[in-house]
């Protein structure tokens, strides 16, 4: 079974949620610049969340661009992880409408916690359908960033409740190490 | 006349009658958890479609892969299924702001009734236009799991009125039925 | 400059613009069905709008297929066939809600008459690209089914302040009218 | 790696941005010429915003067409760049809220000029990874068109609070200058 539809499906869910946050940002009625200050929270967190989102789709490209074939149960997976991903717009509007508060962080970290553990099954099923020697195995390795980064939300979780902007910091500082693109795929591809 | 430009268009709308299903679920104005609680109904009502649309993807994906090319009737088959898709969100709406009442689950099955009839008329303009020795109709044959989740959420509409629970029982029954993807085209492929 | 992108652009654009029609459809907050009747002029503004903007993918679909490149110029004149189609569910929701009153439904006229109008520059230019000779001028000939179109919508128009139904009629006839598929192309490219 | 789904991406996000615009052109509730009127602002700075978003579609074709490849710098300068244009709606919809007050009309510029110098950077990283010697470097040349733009929408902001409809007219005549397809490329690769 080809890809190229999957690629195409992710493609259209991601450009999607990574936009229609920006519908949140709605401009106030009052042409001032004192008009804009109480939508700076939600603007923050729309930064972070496209950011992310940013990620996941640069991620989903480098690991598909990886993979030769996929079958039933990986388009499964994949479903499962745009689930969450639709999930990211709600979380940050209501962290942004609500100041970074306790409960809309610690949620935040949740949806980022199941998409990373989802993304974690995206590409055990990729592994498992073209075997342990395959590009996609080699480039993976122990995946030890995507673990790490899942061990850094949980972290991040409880911390919302006691010191919030800390909790902020974590997914600020994990997006940050994202960035920085998944040269394991690029330099196994390009051996 | 090629398919591809049919499955773009398709990935495209069911793309976005995924996603944008997600923009009912506005977070509350308190950070709170129990601000949350009345959104439940919302988000089961959401989750349910989430995987409904994900089945019609993945079949769509299953079926047209099985095909050469398409036609002006094809094409309008189409259309004509994209159109009970794009009901979905309407009909998830107005079921989880009214917490699975009876009207609501009831117009939810007329809609999947419908998208269910349309997709077996794009299935059988396909065989129409390969033939009856064709892969796809070999692969489809009777297309009994077709046919049975259309008589089931007959059975679901009236039992709304009666036991709303147990029709939207049905409604995740067939979900859940549909989950494992439709293996007789990609047997039929890879003999 | 091949089509590819072009084709992807537009799927994408128009593939927006038959969902989003749907958001206006919010469902009522009542679980009646007395409370969905004052939604069915906006379902029928909606149904009359997705067979619209279907017929314009349909035949994008078969102008673009008879064409081999595309220069700028054709990339303009197809975003300014997708701008006044983007007007669409603008219009489509005014007539909706105000129950197909009379200057809306002739709004309507409007715009279907400008984006008839952009349909004719866009295959003109595309003509103008591959000569007298090509199959797209072939295909289109004098493309009278455009014309008699937009004549139809003009007469429609004013049409809206006397007979506001008649006007409504003559959108639903030219629709019915096109759901045709244009086999004109069909037939040149099989030859 | 190959550039399809980086193009892919781009078309999904900018076409999604040129339509959810049109969302804020919502109906007005009475059926008359006059009810529209209060929309003629917000429908004037939808058309600047279709047009804006419209050139950058073009130019990123032109500019992506030229190159054979792409690496992770690439898909993040991408990603910036879709990043600016995704707060053209906000700033569209603020502008033409606000009957281009001041402070809009200047960060509309703002926005402008950050999406103009990201959209620099993503040509650089090309330059950068295809050579000073290939086709996009000697297409782009010293960029002249993309550096007086930026320079114009420099004036247009503190314009913006003096003579604000100058301003706004420096941003249609910019959108007109660029109106006029990048033909340098064109001319290098029929070259």
């Amino acid at each position: 079974m080809s890809k190229t539809r999957m690629e195409a499906f992710s493609d259209g869910v991601i450009a999607i949620l990574i936009t229609i946050m920006v519908l949140e940002l709605s401009g106030p009625h009052e042409p001032t610049l004192e008009a804009l200050r109480p939508l700076i929270p939600t603007f923050l967190s729309y930064v972070l969340s496209f950011v992310y989102l940013g990620i996941y789709w640069n991620n989903h490209h480098h690991l598909i661009q990886a993979v030769q074939h996929v079958n039933g149960r990986v388009l499964w997976a994949n479903l499962h992880l745009l689930f969450w991903l639709s999930l990211v717009p709600f979380v940050t509007n209501w962290m942004g409408d609500n100041h970074f508060a306790a409960w809309p962080v610690a949620l935040y970290g949740v949806v980022l916690v199941f998409a990373g553990i989802a993304y974690f099954i995206l590409s055990r099923a990729l592994i498992a359908l073209h075997g342990s020697q395959s590009t996609i195995a080699t480039a993976l390795g122990s995946d030890f960033k995507a673990k790490i980064s899942v061990a850094l939300y949980l972290v991040a979780i409880p911390l919302a409740f006691v010191y919030t902007w800390i909790a902020c910091g974590v997914y600020f500082f994990v997006a940050i190490m994202w960035l920085i693109p998944d040269r394991r795929i690029e330099k196994t591809l390009t051996k």
